[in-house]
């Protein structure tokens, strides 16, 4: 049996995460928080497992509460006029469900997709499904900024559709204004849609502030922007997601997760909508972050790791060189696992042809105990 | 924007859905209970729910201890020696991502598919999506059972894949012991591997038993089966279903799986993991559902609904020729439903074409109190 996608192997998150267990070591691998969601979340799902009626499939675009929930929460976080709940908001089971559906909706074979590099290790094997075309520009270092005369050189017109992620997995870079500016001016006039990968939109540091795709009106009419109740709720095993885009393209979007997962989870999705409109939670987590990372930045400064700035999401990265020089970084990745007990992605994951920096990325989404007992033992070590 | 997808509309289960709602009809239409899953199951959400800990990511192929549960459930069932939890059992969301994930995983551009109409609607565009060719054969009225000379005549060199579904489903005609026998000879030294949809496994009535694919090793060695815990535990908007298959098989599924959803509720497979030991839940199912089957049929005996055998699933068909003769299956479907306030399914809906039989689908997957007042409403019209 011949593999559509032969050199596909096992995501590195689950790879880091298998070896984690089998060491006994510290996983600051795979991106998830050691902590759990809010109380009064967990005692909503624990409250909507209980009720009558709450049970059978949820309308395929999502509960029409929940719906309305995030409207009228994206309305106020953005300063722009609600999305319809009807027709430009979709739940999904999980962002990638809609990163996807979205590739599947939208991408034909020979399409060109433009993907900026480090990147989420499911864009390029998923395009490629599609019998898309992935065209990747890379990211620079030390910043991780886009170069955008490069990726006005990589558009052509058979670009379908580019991908951007800001805060940034793994480096934690973020989008500003300018940078959308010139994103919207290169897109205008193109065929060129965007799907705005934004999972970490309430983690940004420093008093950065992320800029969604949906306050851009030449992007938005153009975008598809990704959210996921997963990251903004210490719940990443939940899997619940949402797309918002225009009434066009939500329509496309649906075609797809109608025959993709249909619908998503009743109970979740009514103990979502009971907690969305509070938003101290939500603003409270650059700040939880911020602490996260600060603390970290901090334990790790007696390491012979050199840290690399972090403006947003919940990732570290850190140059090892002046601990292994010239060690490629899954090796040292691996060895660091094993070795000093602390798991971590090696960046080359990240890139398509595994280029490698000599960089490996730490998950902060920690307690502090956690993070403490890690960075002792990267310091022993 | 042109759509890949032009001709496939909103699927029928939510046009009828919704027009049960605007119309306050008694939804007979989509395929769902109108009562709870168990309370031991519904406690079991709420417990995991509020367990620390049970948040997070679970394993990509699905929670170990779920894995494990279905493992020796399929060996009891089946008589079969037990499917390898580490190799040929995952976990997702719904049988709906499995149908898709398999589809994803195997068909290649121009690769045929072979489907038994009429089918579950998301079979044809999702065939499609993966540039594959969709080849129907019917099955012959009004006992649905596959002609298989004209199944041998439609297999090519060029068939990747077959998708058979037993207990069918809008008919619920079962394969037999002949049939699955057949279609061994049939796939015996073809490179087409076979796609059973069996998710109405325990539902079957008078005494006749669901065999699955497992059962014929020269089948099980090239099938994907598929199960539902929506559909055996009431609970279909709890979206968790899996497949089995060989280990060659399910590595190519995962492939999919890990970039289509990653993974499925850990809340959800801690609850359902809870439970899955406890066959009598599962073996009282085939009288709980011909219970259920024999009100329908004696409350309905009155109309002049023509309703034919049925033999497993939770759906019954029907000829209306005595009340409206010659009047199109979907244009009768919505008078039903907006006139006699009773949702249906034309069964047109289930065949690419919209081959018009004269007939449509009522669930029964109703509380007997509610299959009273749909058939007194429909006695009344
Ligand atoms: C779905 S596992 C990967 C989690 C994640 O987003 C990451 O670690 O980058
Ligand atoms: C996912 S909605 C369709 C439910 C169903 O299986 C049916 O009604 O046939």
């Amino acid at each position: 049996f011949a593999s559509k996608l032969p050199d596909v192997g096992t995501s590195i998150f689950t790879v880091m995460s298998q070896l984690a267990a089998e060491c006994g070591a510290i996983n600051l691998a795979q991106g998830f928080p050691d902590y759990d969601p809010p109380q009064v979340l967990t005692q909503a799902l624990a409250r909507h497992a209980q009720t009558s009626g709450h049970h059978q499939y949820a309308p395929m675009p999502g509960l029409p509460r929940l719906r309305e929930q995030i409207s009228q929460k994206t309305a106020q976080l953005y300063g722009i006029l609600p999305p319809s709940p009807d027709t430009d908001i979709t739940i999904t089971s999980g962002a990638t469900e809609a990163l996807y559906a979205v590739l599947a909706a939208v991408v034909r074979p020979g399409d060109e997709v433009l993907v900026l590099e480090p990147a989420y290790d499911l864009y390029g094997p998923a395009i490629r499904l599609q019998g898309g075309v992935p065209v990747y520009v890379s990211l620079l270092l030390p910043d991780f900024r886009p170069d955008w005369e490069r990726v006005a050189a990589a558009l052509t017109p058979r670009t379908r559709l580019m991908l951007v992620n800001t805060p940034h997995n793994p480096s934690g870079a973020v989008l500003t204004d300018a940078d959308w500016q010139q994103l919207a001016a290169l897109l205008a006039d193109t065929p060129t849609l965007l799907l705005s990968d934004e999972v970490y939109e309430h983690m940004t540091f420093d008093g950065q502030a992320h800029r969604s795709a949906l306050q851009y009106p030449a992007l938005a009419e153009r975008s598809f922007v990704l959210s996921s109740f997963g990251k903004t709720y210490h719940a990443t095993g939940w899997k619940v997601g949402y797309c918002i885009a225009p009434a066009l393209l939500t329509a496309e979007l649906r075609r797809v997760h109608q025959f993709l997962t249909f619908s998503v989870s009743t109970p979740t999705q009514h103990a979502l909508a009971d907690v969305l409109a509070d938003a101290a939670h939500y603003e409270a987590l650059p700040d939880f972050y911020q602490q996260k990372r600060d603390l970290f930045v901090e334990l790790m400064a007696p390491t012979r790791f050199e840290l690399l700035q972090t403006q947003g999401a919940y990732f570290q990265l850190a140059r090892y060189d002046a601990i292994a020089p010239g060690e490629d970084d899954v090796s040292f990745a691996r060895r660091l696992t094993r070795e000093a007990g602390v798991a971590v992605v090696p960046v080359s994951a990240f890139y398509h042809d595994g280029t490698d920096h000599g960089l490996v990325r730490f998950c902060f989404a920690k307690q502090p105990e956690t993070l403490t007992a890690a960075a002792k033992r990267l310091h022993a070590w």
